[in-house]
């Protein structure tokens, strides 16, 4: 069957795959300073973000990514106080974060302020902790941010970003890595979206292997399930100075807020399919 | 953008969403006395096979489906011998059971000799252990077989069927189920394909409380990706008379011959997220 124009089509030409959503209405069409921003009103999952033709989040199961990307990390360092989230501008990792009481300061570095006032109406939900005292929204270069922040002054970057191609192309290099790994303190962790083990292993796999040439001594995939990227399963790395990562600490966010994250989860997350620390430790793919 | 016919296109008007990959040709179109059986060569995932319009396996990622199908029951029955799969015509599920030293009898039963022959020509990996002689190849009605079985006389039945509409549909009712019970020995293992947690939570549900009214005393979904199903990521449920899981077992097959499966990952897949053991407690989604 061919899908007519009730239906918003993702094709990812370089992977020979497709996903579909059908929708009711286009509400916003925006060609911003970075990016063309979209958003749908889709029949099944809510509204739809939209950034340069690839789908970025949906109400309906924007819940897997926040969670995933924000939980396991702050779970894995022994007191996060201060955060730094670069791109996230929907603003829902940074709602996540601040759940936790231990942190002091959240600061969110989006290049792009439409797309979160864009969030601010599409997605409120995401965005009811923008006023917390302990949130800072910037709108700048997180490149440049992260290259001149004080050394040692972070204990966790979240790397929230868009794929390796335009804006976001500079977050995925060994330079960024770099001041990364300098802003950090001795016992901070980095965390960045992976995309699909399976259909971007050649990304994720080279990913490991910048973050290794950056100095950090060793990175840990995280797997989940997110059905509007491509393949539907996706992950993130996480980046450590130490051989392993730290002891997971107990629950530190009340349980009935989560819908995907939970102690067992954590675990589970990062256990590594066969096929993938074969690929990484190959560095073929 | 809209897809041209250079792509095969699933769409699950239901759930609002639809997969696509990109195709080269259609090497196979056949009306079975059951179905309508369609073969495709992909660009990026190999061989693919359609049942009715709906997406069966592609020779890329169906080790997802059909190592977690099997490896996690098989390493939680204390000592699988007599196996039966109901369905599972294309035998990759059945390969990975003969995996298994202790089996003793593996019998296939799918209703469509069809799928098989197809599979033995187009996914010809997936049939390599058809001779073993431990494997028997039946093409019959699997609800009838099952309710013909001798009582307590199989160890592990897998329903590897496709989804409850047209041929399957019986195999998602308490009846079955009860049938089932009655032909597992007391120590008998159920496992089933139950759908996506995300877009069939209703019937993923329905079949937990189907098999309680059935008598079994619990049940264990086990969450795995499968990138070229309806949200990429699927579900199985295991059943059993006891109140857990038996505890599992060390690893039985080796480990270079499993590009998903191991040992951590058995337990992983079996943590349950929130919001679906709350949707599974409640029995309301």
């Amino acid at each position: 069957m061919v899908l007519d124009q009730n239906w918003f089509t993702e094709a990812a030409h370089e992977t020979g795959s497709a996903f579909s959503l059908s929708i009711r209405q286009k509400l916003l069409e925006e060609q911003t300073p970075f990016q063309k921003l979209e958003i749908y009103e889709t029949t099944h999952f809510g509204n739809l973000m939209v950034l340069d033709g690839c789908v970025m989040l949906t109400t309906r199961d924007n819940f897997l990514y926040h969670e995933m990307m924000s939980h396991v990390v702050m779970h894995s360092h022994p007191r996060p106080r201060r955060i730094v989230i670069i791109g996230g501008g929907d603003c829902g990792t940074l709602r996540e974060v601040l759940r936790h009481d231990s942190v002091e300061s959240a600061v969110q570095i989006d290049i792009d302020e439409r797309v979160t006032r864009a969030s601010e109406k599409y997605f409120p939900e995401l965005c009811e902790s923008n006023d917390d005292p302990r949130a800072e929204l910037k709108f700048a270069d997180g490149i440049e941010w992260i290259r001149q922040a004080a050394p040692g002054s972070l204990d966790i970057i979240i790397v929230d970003s868009t794929d390796p191609v335009g804006p976001a192309e500079g977050l995925f290099g060994v330079s960024f890595y770099q001041s990364c790994l300098k802003a950090l303190a001795p016992d901070g962790l980095l965390v960045q979206q992976a995309e699909s083990p399976l259909m971007h292993l050649p990304v994720h796999v080279a990913m490991h292997a910048a973050l290794a040439e950056a100095g950090f001594s060793s990175t840990h995939p995280v797997s989940f399930p997110q059905p509007v990227y491509p393949s539907g399963w996706w992950s993130a790395i996480i980046a450590s100075r130490s051989e392993t990562l730290p002891p997971q600490r107990e629950l530190q966010v009340p349980q009935e807020s989560l819908q995907y994250y939970r102690p067992e989860m954590h675990q589970a997350a990062l256990v590594v399919p066969p096929f993938l620390s074969r690929a990484i430790a190959s560095g073929k793919v």
